[in-house]
């Protein structure tokens, strides 16, 4: 065990002590000794899930079987569970549904958007977007014959008459910066075109406030602050004023009106479920929704106070402990920090690694950048402490030059 | 308990008493009192997957987070699990990727089918195929500006030079009719065209013989005849000799050569991974994983052979016992049937409820089809005379006008 410094232990502990909400970490199963700091990538285990799992193999599967489909309630689970979802990010019922991964929700939502503005010509693309949302958005533009623009989200003067759709991240994955959501979406809406937000890396860390801010349509991710599990399916918003005329590209059966007529014509279903495509995964999908019991009771207003506690003690102790060797991406502008705490450094991947090896579990982004994610749900005051006393050890021992971190893994 | 005809069940268990396959069931977890003529649609529980899944969820998940990307093999779950289907279909290695859903299979397929014959304007469907396989026809063709024409799968005058791909179903999931999947393959490939095989009703009971037919490319499904659970991903199919060509219309991160270098420019995989999408539903990917260890050593030509005992048996059955009621829909003739008898009937709904309360579960098809379906791994013989005796009853006593059965449930 490391010396901690004491002033920001002391900080930390009062913080704790004082927070209703550190009780939560008796909601997830967290393997001992480790402080998790990836929570943004794969959030922890929901200790409700194992046996919310078994139950659903071993009845609704094994003994259930076909008849699980009505009596355990599997085809509305998509719509249940976008239900879940929609108090976390500010949308009314019946505008939110699971389905399929980020990935292809974010091409259905850029087709879908593009298509009612059928007169423009135009696709922005946020030009540090997390990559798979470029290559869906290339892809949806090949198909229809528009254009795509990179550009950075809050410079709202790209919004020009041809553009009909943007595709922007609420928080970069890289640096951890939040977006002005309301004021770039009302910049588009003065310009006539539509947004749709990917709340990646802000759902279930922040009140996105969609209604209010009359976001058109938005995806995210349910396996990294929601905890759903490695590759939950996603989800995807489709404000209520956008549902009837909306004409998605992958129209499923599961999505049909009236899918076990069986008929050959596809006729969409009212409503969000109409984003619905082929069979969900319904192990993932159920795994996802027992998570999502983690967020009982909790207003999404204060897990982001908490957030912005945690990253604030951070960003505080990295000042103090190691303010002259690593660079702070993520802003302290409360206003515009997700929830984590990017660091820059030249060695930023043998560093995550030997972190890793003293149970620091954080991760790399190239090209240079350490990337702490702050899970407010599980992570206490004191460990954010103790990170960053392990980081400055880390650096200060520079036992990250050690050949054994140079090995490069795969991590999502 | 009903009376047996003592013919056909002396029949049921000699044909079981001989067949060492019939000791298959040990590796299923079935509900007593069961028989299970649903696993064409949803497969049963094979007997190692409950542990199995808890394994990933509190080990893998709970105690590896993050790291089990790599320690526990996540990134190349979909690649390995392709490899243990691919023999069931006659593939061999590095054309099998288990990935999305059928119906987005389906998509990618035929848009990159069609692109690989840029010349062509002319999509050829299934008219009766499974409807989901025609909305994403529809989809693609409008997207790409071609024309779809619906025909009959076994009609192979309509392959013109006109003809890009021709996507067609193996088995018609309603009638259980098996096409002749090598001699329409070559048909096409004679007049210039591709074909993309949905093999949904085929994978697992069927050697498809991909690779000896030089089929371009195929879909199919993971939770029907591979038991792999509610809404287990789907797994494509692209013979080696397209892959380097292969313009798949979602190129999401994981099917990116170099995922982790996050750039903005799409690089396709090499081989089959670039079929990826985005991150899959591990659960679920890893109970179907678990799921296939129901064929550890099943050479798919027993399981054939077997199949058509079953469905022979039961055709038999159904002509000595209720011959003069219904009508058989599926061929008698062997080469030409899947592993399901239908059964035509005015009031096949009613009959469909009244034989599930019997503890025979069947499912219904529009609009007059009682669909009996068999899968070879976990029903005997003697299962078959009895599901065929208990439906002589309902027939024979008229319990399916009881108004109770007419209640519609949803089922997929």
């Amino acid at each position: 065990m490391i010396d901690l410094p004491k002033d920001l232990l002391d900080r930390a502990e009062q913080a704790d002590a004082q927070d209703p909400m550190s009780a939560l970490r008796e909601r997830f199963l967290l393997p001992p000794g480790t402080i998790y700091l990836d929570g943004n990538s794969l959030g922890a285990l929901p200790v409700g899930v194992p046996k919310a799992l078994a139950a659903v193999v071993e009845q609704q599967w094994g003994n259930g079987l076909i008849g699980s489909w009505t009596s355990a309630g599997w085809w509305e689970a998509p719509a249940r569970t976008g239900e879940l979802i929609a108090p976390l990010i500010g949308a009314a019922p019946g505008q939110v549904v699971v389905t399929d991964s980020t990935t292809i929700n974010i091409f259905k939502a850029v087709v879908a958007a593009a298509r009612l503005r059928p007169d423009r010509t135009v696709i922005l693309v946020d030009q540090d977007t997390f990559p798979t949302d470029r290559y869906l958005v290339d892809s949806a533009a090949r198909l229809l014959g528009l254009t795509v623009r990179p550009v950075a989200p809050d410079n709202t003067t790209e919004f020009g008459p041809e553009v009909a759709v943007a595709v922007f991240s609420h928080v970069d994955f890289r640096t951890g910066v939040l977006y002005d959501l309301p004021g770039i979406t009302a910049a588009a809406h003065a310009a006539g075109a539509l947004v749709v937000w990917d709340l990646c890396h802000s759902v279930g860390i922040h009140p996105a406030d969609l209604d209010a801010s009359e976001v058109d349509l938005a995806v995210g991710c349910s396996y990294k602050f929601l905890n759903g599990g490695p590759g939950a399916p996603s989800w995807v918003y489709v404000a209520q004023r956008h549902q009837d005329a909306l004409d998605q590209p992958l129209p499923g059966w599961h999505g049909h009106a009236n899918p076990f007529a069986m008929t050959q014509e596809y006729l969409p279903a009212d409503g969000i479920d109409r984003m619905r495509v082929g069979t969900a995964p319904l192990l993932s999908l159920l795994g996802l929704e027992a998570a999502l019991a983690a967020y009982d009771g909790l207003d999404i207003a204060d897990v982001r106070r908490r957030s912005l506690s945690l990253t604030g003690l951070m960003i505080d102790a990295v000042d103090q402990l190691i303010g002259d060797l690593v660079e702070v991406v993520t802003p302290r502008d409360e206003s515009r920090r997700g929830s984590q705490v990017s660091l820059r450094h030249p060695h930023a991947f043998p560093i995550v690694q030997a972190l890793i090896a003293r149970g620091v579990v954080g991760d790399y982004r190239e090209p240079d950048i350490v990337r702490l994610g702050v899970a407010p749900l599980y992570l206490s005051h004191a460990d954010i402490v103790r990170s960053i006393a392990e980081l400055a050890q880390v650096l200060d021992t520079r036992e990250y030059l050690d050949p054994v971190f140079a090995v490069r893994h795969v991590v999502t």
